[in-house]
C-alpha cells in the first residue's frame, strides 16, 4: 500500500458536518465557522529528524522549515495566515538550547508572516526530534483555491525555480504568502497547489482532483542552479530536468488560469515581484494524464518519473 | 529546568497580535477572529508510546483516548469542540492494521462529539507511535472559562473520582464536554481546568494564574475504586488519597465558582447527571499556597506532594 492508499483508507468513512467544506485531501482543510465573508483553512505539518532535516542541521533553519511548509500551504489555498501551535518531540527536553533555536525559528516566520504561535507542547520523543505545526488561516470565498478545479485550456504557471532543494532550499524557503495573496486578488486562478512532492506529482495532485490532464514543455521547466550544479557534477542521480520536475522541497505556487490570462500574469508578476521567477509551463487538457513535449514529441510522464530518462 | 519553566523559556517573547485573546498558557489558545458571539479555541496534544500508552494497547482505545484529551481540553474552557487534524508518527508505515484501529478510535469519539477530522497525515516515527491532535472549538465570551479567575470565598468542586487512572480510566475516560456545556450555562463559574496532571497539580495551576490560595478537604476528595483498590493490595506506591490528589489522567472538570451556590449545583448536577459524580472539595482562599484539613489540621501540600505522606 502507498501513502496515498493508505491516506485513501484511513479518511474514508469519517464522520462529517454541514461546517466542512474541503476535508481531508487538499492542502489545507475547509470550514465554514459564520466569520463575515471569510471561511477558515485549517493545516498540520510535520518534519521528522533523518527525514526532513539532519541532526546536524542549523535548529533555527528546521524550526523556519516547519513553519514555513503551514505557510505555504495556507497560501497555496488563497489564504492568509492566522494562528499557530507547534509541538516539539524531543528526545531530551533538557536540550533548551536545541528548543531555543528552534523557536527562534519558527518565531521569526511567525513575526514575519503576522502567525503568532499561540501554543503548544513540547514533549519526549522515544528517538528524534519531530516537531509538528497546526495553523489556521483565513480566505475570502472568492480567493479560496482548489486542487480539484483545473479546466481544459488553462494555462500552468509555476513560480521560481525547481529542482535540487537538498542543497539548501528545503531548509531556507520563502514560503510564498505575498505572492498567492497578490494572484488570487489579480487573476481568475482555477486550481492552486503547493510544490512540495515535486513538480510531476503536485501537478498530478491537480490533475486528478480535477480529472484532467496536461501537456508540460520541457523546455519551458524553470531549472534551479542547484539541480543543474547537481547534474553537471557526475554525481547526480538524476538529469537537472528530472530533478525539476520530481525533486521535492521547492515549496513554489503551481496554478492554472484561462489561458487568455496568460501574458498580462506574467508581465504583471515580474512588475509585481522582480525578483521571483513565473514560468508558463504548458497547459490544461481534456486528455487524462501528464505528458511531456520536447523537440523529440510528446510522451507519457509516469508516477515515479524514471523510466523515460534512464 | 522543568517542564514549566522550559516552558515558560519558550513561550516568552512570542509574536503576537490584537486576535490573540489568551495565548500560550492555558488550556487552550483563544482567538478572536470575528466570529459573531463566539470566540475560537485552539489547541494541540500528543500521545506518545511508552508515555501515554504501551506496545500491546488496545490501539482502538489510544486513538480515543487521544482525542478524548483535546475534548476535555476544550470543555474546560467551556467550549463546544469543532473540528480536527490528526499526525501519526508510527514507524512502519505499512502497519495499516494498528492505523486502521487508531483511526476506529479517534473517529468515534469525532462522531460521538460532533467534531470531524478534516485532515492530518501519516508519517514515519523514528521509534514509537505518537499521535498528536489539533483541534478547534468555539466558545462565547461569556461561556470562557480560564484557569486565572478564581475568587478568595470561592467554592471548589470536581467531577468524578480521582486517582488509579492508570488501571484503565486513562484509555477509557469519557470527556466531560456535555457536563461542562451544561455547567457554564446555568452556573457562574469562575475558573476551570481538566484534571490531566493530578488534582493537587491542576489545582496549584488555577492557584498560581489566580493568585490565590486554596484549603482542601482530605475527607472529601472522591477517590476512585482503582485508587482504593491499588492501595489495598499492597503493591501501591502511595495511598488512596495521595493517589486521587497526584495520579494523573483523570480528565474531569475542576473548577471554583461563589459558595453560595455550592449547594445548587450539587444539587442539579445530581439530578442532570446522576452517573457522574460531583465533590465540593473546599475553599479558594486569600492565602497562597495549597493546602490540605484533615481531623489534625491544616497542613501545606507541596509541589510533590509525597513529603507529607511518607
Amino acid at each position: 500500500m502507498n501513502e496515498f492508499q493508505l491516506i485513501k483508507l484511513l479518511t474514508t468513512g469519517l464522520y462529517t458536518n454541514t461546517t466542512v467544506k474541503v476535508g481531508p485531501g487538499d492542502d489545507c482543510a475547509v470550514l465554514d465557522l459564520q466569520i463575515p465573508g471569510q471561511l477558515l483553512l485549517f493545516k498540520t505539518d510535520a518534519v521528522v529528524e533523518h527525514i526532513h532535516f539532519l541532526p546536524d542541521a542549523d535548529f533555527k533553519l528546521v524550526g523556519q522549515k516547519a513553519f514555513g511548509r503551514c505557510l505555504s500551504d495556507i497560501a497555496a489555498m488563497g489564504g492568509k495566515p492566522g494562528a499557530a501551535l507547534v509541538t516539539v518531540a524531543i528526545p531530551d527536553v533538557g536540550e533548551s538550547a536545541k528548543l531555543e533555536l528552534i523557536y527562534q525559528g519558527l518565531n521569526g516566520y511567525a513575526a514575519q508572516f503576522d502567525c503568532p504561535i499561540v501554543g503548544g507542547e513540547t514533549t519526549k520523543s522515544n528517538a528524534g526530534i519531530m516537531i509538528s505545526v497546526s495553523m489556521l488561516g483565513t480566505v475570502s470565498p472568492e480567493n479560496l483555491k482548489l486542487r480539484s478545479t483545473a479546466k481544459p485550456g488553462d494555462a500552468i504557471f509555476v513560480s521560481g525555480e525547481l529542482g535540487g532543494s537538498i542543497s539548501g532550499k528545503h531548509l531556507e524557503f520563502e514560503p510564498r504568502v505575498r505572492e498567492a495573496q497578490w494572484l488570487v486578488s489579480h487573476f481568475p486562478v482555477h486550481a492552486m497547489i503547493d510544490v512540495s512532492d515535486g513538480l510531476a506529482g503536485d501537478l498530478r495532485h491537480i490533475l486528478d482532483a480535477s480529472k484532467v490532464g496536461a501537456q508540460v514543455f520541457s523546455k519551458t521547466v524553470p531549472i534551479s542552479r542547484a539541480a543543474k550544479m547537481k547534474s553537471r557534477s557526475g554525481d547526480a542521480a538524476k538529469p537537472a530536468l528530472l530533478a525539476a520536475l520530481t525533486d521535492g522541497e521547492d515549496f513554489e505556487l503551481l496554478f492554472t488560469l484561462p489561458a487568455r490570462y496568460a501574458v498580462p500574469l506574467a508581465d504583471q508578476w515580474k512588475i509585481s515581484f522582480p525578483g521571483v521567477k513565473i514560468s508558463c509551463i504548458g497547459k490544461i487538457t481534456d486528455k487524462p494524464g501528464l505528458f511531456l513535449c520536447d523537440e523529440n514529441g510528446i510522451r507519457g510522464f509516469n508516477a515515479h518519473g524514471f523510466d523515460h530518462f534512464s
